[in-house]
């Protein structure tokens, strides 16, 4: 065996690159997956410790929203990165060791592409894209580049133990308004039945073209955008080990509370 | 290179065997999950024409329960062998090319054990399991090698289309009971959060020992049995490509409805 080792030294190196190229492609990802850390009804409890790691995270999805440990901001990811919407409104990409309670990602994947041409506000956008999609009943990711007249956001502060439950946060929340801005909308569409695991019909989150600035939205009047829709036909949950979410007696979010922790305040 | 060929051939093996043994472990699935095919509120519907292969189903799991291609019988996946109870009450295995409308599996692991020594009714079970199990906000697979007093099962028959809903063939289903038996129930315990989407709570479908006869719980008198537990902390969710499922504007099941499809007739 010396001296092949001598002579030929690359076949030793020969079964490490094969598997070097075998181990992605046996591992592939599911891309059809909208893969989400915890339930809504968790956090709207006020469950904020993070316990999925972001380099974890995004092993399901290079595309989506969600919050941070104590929830400290919104998550927007975009592009493969995850950013941090602060408080005060400001954006920072966010290491891979920092955690999450609650997100949804999925891998993006341009499936269909609409043209928004004229002004719309954002029930309208809704119902837009309401018409548009094949179904109420699959999962959607969507991202839609566009320029907005007007655009209103909130983030969520760092919250202290013990944690007060989301919708006590959301009624002290910060928000913050837009004119004439571009920038992209980080967009879930969920059916009626992961009610308790997620929100049904749209969450949307936004970030500035120049990654700067955003929030998760309140409400907008877009003037112009390119839609892209990921249809996505599996959900994937999971759950928290955490004694916690063990322990608790959920009560199935109401309407009310959801539309308090995830709309404006009227 | 020839002489190296000629002298070393084993050389050239080495990649292959190295690839053999890392591509199972790179693409090992994920035990924890309870992967789900179409949703509950579908069955209710009528969606029963098949779009899963039994091949499919049985790469996301070994222990299970659904039903057929036009609702064609009650589904028991034990060990890997996926059982037919059929509309008489009687058990085949199905071949891996039989399709499912609606159907939930894992890979089930031992988790927790326990004993049953004293005689319990269908409710005091389920209290008893609720009393054992960590928590009501994960999911589990549960089964139970044991003897039965008494047991009612029912199964259902094959239909064809149009098809009409749950209700309407469980109205009419046909029912067996059995004194004394040993055999095995194959449970599963869902979540509230799961509703729509599945059953939340108990569902049970029993195989007897010798694998002949069976069917979709009803009732159960059960005087010892050993409880293996599988805690499942994730759910996969994987939805139908079927224009029926698209179109349809699903009412969210009604606890009624749900009993109704599930529970004996009163």
């Amino acid at each position: 065996m010396e001296r092949a080792v001598a002579k030929y030294p690359r076949l030793y190196l020969f079964p490490l690159m094969l598997i070097m190229l075998a181990a992605p492609v046996a591992a592939a990802q599911n891309r059809e997956v909208l893969y989400q850390v915890s339930t809504i009804d968790a956090l709207l409890a006020g469950m904020y410790d993070g316990w999925q790691s972001l380099g974890q995270l995004t092993k399901h999805g290079d595309f989506g929203i969600g919050t941070f440990d104590k929830l400290n901001g919104e998550m927007a990811v975009l592009d493969g990165k995850v950013y941090q919407i602060a408080s005060d409104g400001n954006v920072k990409v966010m290491p891979a060791s920092a955690t999450t309670p609650f997100a949804a990602v999925t891998f993006f994947d341009r499936d269909k592409v609409f043209q928004i041409t004229k002004q719309m506000m954002l029930t309208e956008l809704q119902a837009y894209l309401d018409s548009v999609l094949p179904t109420k009943n699959l999962l959607y990711a969507i991202r839609i580049d566009g320029t907005f007249a007007s655009l209103k956001t909130r983030s969520v502060p760092m919250q202290s133990k013990p944690y007060p439950p989301l919708t006590s946060v959301t009624a002290k929340q910060p928000t913050f308004e837009f004119s004439n801005v571009e920038g992209t909308l980080i967009a879930l569409r969920c059916p009626y039945f992961v009610k308790g695991a997620n929100v049904p019909g749209y969450h949307m989150h936004f970030l500035t073209s120049d990654r700067k600035r955003g929030g998760h939205l309140l409400d907008c009047v877009i003037t112009r955008a390119t839609v892209l829709v990921d249809v996505t036909p599996e959900f994937c949950l999971s759950l928290p080990n955490d004694e916690g979410f063990y322990s608790t007696d959920f009560q199935p979010a109401t309407e009310e509370s959801l539309k308090k922790a995830e709309q404006d305040r009227k």
